[in-house]
């Protein structure tokens, strides 16, 4: 694993070199220094956990043979690929949601001299997927593939974000449900952060992602058990470990907690959120917070995390894809079960 | 051309059915009034030249031979793929130079309700660019090279956005320079509004853009005369006419205006524009717009505007390219005689 992590920064330093080099630019050395900053400080800060998935599911598809150098090699900038769109998402929901830190350090585009100019920054790493897929796979037989790949997960992701948005918009709390729930879950996440590694590492197989549609279900629910623990973490996580202060109720955000405390409260308590739920005063954000510990919304959590990750561990042991397989022990047994010890009072 | 008009605006109507019958996303009823006023107020609001201007440089191509129903449609369908890039492009400038106005409406981001929601729409219409290429042209053998050239295209103009704004960023104003200036044009502009068109419809005719680079350099050109117009209109035009109102000065925009006056200006003179541009206060924009009346930059503009006029006139009429020779003559002589009617006091 540090082995694998290591390769992987060995690439993004290649891939940052040919950037510069691309011929469709002449970069000056502002504006060379400009895009180093936007890299450095937007791609590689995180766990990289989905980028690195790509060649562990490469790995998988091709158990029991020894990788070429050339696979391990392409498969990283896969990976990358799915880290600098992940990095231009978080610079645009750092904006939309108005949020301040991101990863323990301030968000992109709070730093003095970047503000609005965040938003083309966004861009330009979406960009660099396009000129990284053209660079490398312009010439394999699975070329266009990828680049649809990443045009329809894009497509997906950013009408997930749109109903999220449109939904917080609206002021009246009677359309969030556990159904727009999963929809926004399924659109803006799943098919990005789960979905697109194990695409990538089918394509690079060889192998027609049409054929395995199928993954796309219990994909979908993996992100799901991710996001309720996501939301769970933004009003009960420690900011120390999770590297942001969380926004959910002030951005009037449908979060599994605000779902579920819909569903459990009575009229009264239907009112006072509805009146206190996305605002920025501390004091309808406390009343908020004491709405949900008087539902006792942490026990709630803590029973459906244990319950879904019993039933996702079932599935995925026996899903017909060992690939879905091998992702979910490496998530799961990796990066959640140490947020799960570190975070959740159960 | 009114015909054209009307073909072209049938067209639009049924590119939007397409985008909400994508399978890749399932819209309801919220998102797709949503995504249908994105569309509606951000894409057919302009005059559409470099939408129409693809079948134009088609007609050109294929002079003499009477089009098929199919080569009208998919000369639409590529150029309103360019209205959409420039939609998206529009709306992601008017929130990073904080724009009030544009075409004689408020600017999308503007309204209520809408905000930094404005990021995502952008990034909304950028993503149904390449559905529309995929739904019509997946079969085609010049797919890749369509995908590839707005990828291409899109590259070029975020990098010029960003050498404009990391320019803007700083605060002194000796970096400014023409040769800056033509880069950022170059980038920003010339590639997605003249090249685009033009090369969207060399790929429909079946010809290799390779082997047709000699047309950027006089496409170049021809932008920087209509940057420079619109930088001239954007502190001396009408804003009833041009739709907009200025905003340069305060920006400290890289304006042609500001590279002249310095170019043009005393120790004493730079020292005030060094002092008082890209400042909000109206009194500073005024000291700014005094000293441009002092150095006459009016009459440095229109003698500027007319002796580009005859040499692009000239280099266009003997290009090798029919199509740079037909491009010239529907812009200059329609478009922007029209503009230097109105609003060139010369």
């Amino acid at each position: 694993m540090a082995d694998a992590k290591s390769k992987f920064m060995e690439v993004y330093s290649i891939l940052k070199t040919q950037i510069f080099e691309d011929p469709a630019f002449e970069f000056d050395s502002t504006s060379r220094q400009w895009v180093d900053s936007v890299m450095d400080y937007n791609i590689p800060k995180g766990k990289l956990v989905r980028g690195l998935s790509v060649l562990g599911c490469y790995k998988t598809l091709r158990e029991g043979q020894e990788l070429t150098e050339d696979e391990v090699f392409l498969a990283c900038v896969l990976g990358w690929c799915i880290e600098w769109f992940q990095g231009c998402a978080l610079i645009i929901d750092d904006i939309v949601d108005r949020s301040h830190m991101r990863r323990g350090q301030p968000c992109w585009h709070t730093l003095p001299g970047v503000g609005m100019i965040a938003v083309n920054d966004a861009l330009v790493l979406r960009n660099h997927i396009g000129r990284m897929l053209k660079l490398y796979f312009r010439k394999k037989p699975y070329y266009v593939d990828l680049v649809e790949l990443f045009n329809e997960v894009e497509f997906q992701s950013i009408s997930g974000q749109m109903i999220d948005l449109i939904t917080t918009n609206d002021k009246d709390l009677a359309k969030y449900s556990l159904t727009l729930y999963n929809r926004i879950t399924e659109y803006k996440s799943a098919y990005y952060s789960l979905y697109l590694p194990v695409a990538c590492a089918l394509i690079l197989a060889g192998e027609n992602i049409e054929d395995h549609s199928d993954v796309k279900g219990i994909l979908v629910e993996i992100t799901a058990y991710f996001q309720i623990q996501n939301d769970y973490l933004d009003c009960y996580g420690d900011p120390k470990v999770t590297g942001k202060v969380g926004t959910d109720i002030e951005d009037r955000k449908c979060s599994w907690l605000v779902v579920k405390a819909l569903e459990l409260a009575n009229e009264e308590q239907k009112k006072l959120l509805q009146e206190n739920y996305g605002k920025q005063d501390p004091a309808c954000v406390a009343k908020v917070k004491e709405l949900y510990d008087l539902l006792d919304l942490q026990s709630v959590y803590s029973k459906y995390e244990k319950e879904t990750y019993e039933k996702l561990s079932k599935w995925a042991e026996s899903h017909s894809s060992k690939v879905v397989k091998g992702l979910w022990m490496r998530y799961a047994e990796g990066y959640v079960e140490a947020e799960r010890r570190v975070d959740v009072k159960s």
